[in-house]
């Protein structure tokens, strides 16, 4: 049943990254080939650099080309909708952060399976939640999200930590993914919806030449 | 025969594509070792991301060192011969035409090697064929191909898709390689020559607010 | 005692490059997990794209997460002392004029280590020190130092290929390891301190379409 889960979220969060993907295609006016390459990097982008980091070769949707095929069907389902919601970029930032929750538990899973060390573990949650979007800002000429004030990454390590941290504590895995997911969302959520940011760094007051600068 | 074939499409692909990894370092007015970088991740880079996700390591150029001096010698003649032709951005696409449909029919080829999927082999092409011009356009700070509003990907999925496709119908593997690198070449070489491209998407008209932005 | 000098090596050249990707993380007032994630990406990335095209999986550093954990240190520790320095743009150069001369060297020794071909040792070193910044230059938004007119991809050419050149003619590991780190650092430091560069690339004079663009 666990293993099943797992399969059930790691399924969703590509579907909810693939969405993603395709809303920056459809922000930059693209063809539907378009949406599809982006909706499939973004899907698929952080679990592939988490199976190239861990040696998993080939990476997961070369072994299962569904994958490949769902991101598709994504894409073109977006390439005739994506106008109707109110604020596309508002709507990408939210299924970002389902996706971000998601990929944080299940690249600490996936980890695990391989390397048992906590550290590796948070550390491809993170990767595997943060670079599928990371790669579709690239491509797609877009302001990383990575760049923006509220807090992202420590969303991510929030989820991985608490999925790894909670696993080692002994709670079940069902438990543990539930823990982790909702950490996640619940600090990258309000971020978003209040515009959090954690304490960043500020040049010296009175350095004129470094205030300032972005 | 057929594999001496698919070896001299792959050499070529990599020549024309080092060839335009050397025009972008022109742009830039880099020295000869800038253009040597360039040649070398854009002649190489879409077979290297091809070879990673495969599993198929070290990748091929660790394997043939030869590749690499190649593009080293196309760099260093394209560093004293790139002020002949007229335009050198035009030059650019040109060539980038061509390496796309060679690597859309090899990189599909070598995926067959590995794994047994049309699906796979299909988005192989598409990757071998695009990666290349994606890094080449982000190391060398230029608009990336992938967003200028021609027909981009469609044609390596055209190309990959014919070869692939062809195969599976009982062609020659020659007669497929070049019904593939045909198919890609004249999609993209009309859509450069005629400025095609697909039905973009585009925000309802009325929605001022997303409209028009890109 | 070779390989403790070249695993010394390798974790000075880490901590300076993370310092590197964390001065770019206090240029763009990220929060400390900000800091955290650039430092990480490049401290570690030039030998994690080492590692993948050889084929040496899973990567170093998750075969020993004390890497991780060392550029996190870095990266809190520049995060309440990065206005100190007068220019951490400067800094940041010859920071990465250190990482860059030591990971040359390091980068050509391991790929050694899998393939016994100088060319391929050479690459490798020249691919190890330069991915790192411009991993960091691409997340960071900031415009990489590839890109700069002053000798960069040179000088690390210059460390890899005395490194590589000079064992071969019999120097001692030692000795080859000093004689390469110190060519890349005097041209690379020699380029910063009087902004020199090649000659580079020109459009011909009379070409006024093409001349001076950029």
């Amino acid at each position: 049943m666990h293993a099943s889960l797992l399969i059930a979220l790691d399924w969703f969060g590509i579907v909810v990254f693939a969405a993603t993907g395709a809303l920056v295609a459809s922000r930059k006016e693209m063809d539907v080939f378009g949406f599809a390459l982006l909706a499939i990097v973004t899907g698929v982008g952080g679990g592939t650099v988490r199976d190239l980091l861990l040696g998993r070769l080939p990476v997961f949707w070369v072994q299962e080309p569904a994958y490949i095929l769902v991101c598709v069907i994504v894409a073109v389902i977006l390439f005739f909708t994506a106008h109707l919601p109110e604020s596309r970029y508002r709507l990408l930032l939210w299924f970002d952060a389902i996706g971000l929750s998601l990929f944080a538990v299940v690249g600490a899973d996936r980890a695990l399976d391989v390397v048992p060390n906590p550290v590796i573990a948070v550390v491809m949650g993170v990767v595997t939640a943060t670079f599928g979007g990371i790669i579709r800002d690239i491509l797609g000429g877009e302001v990383p999200v990575l760049l923006r004030k509220e807090i992202y990454v420590t969303a991510a390590l929030a989820g991985a930590g608490v999925y790894v941290g909670g696993q080692t504590l002994g709670l079940s895995e069902p438990n543990a993914l539930l823990a982790g997911f909702l950490s996640c969302f619940l600090v990258r959520g309000l971020a978003l919806w209040f515009g959090w940011s954690l304490p960043p760094y500020r040049a010296r007051p009175g350095r004129p030449q470094d205030g300032g600068r972005r």
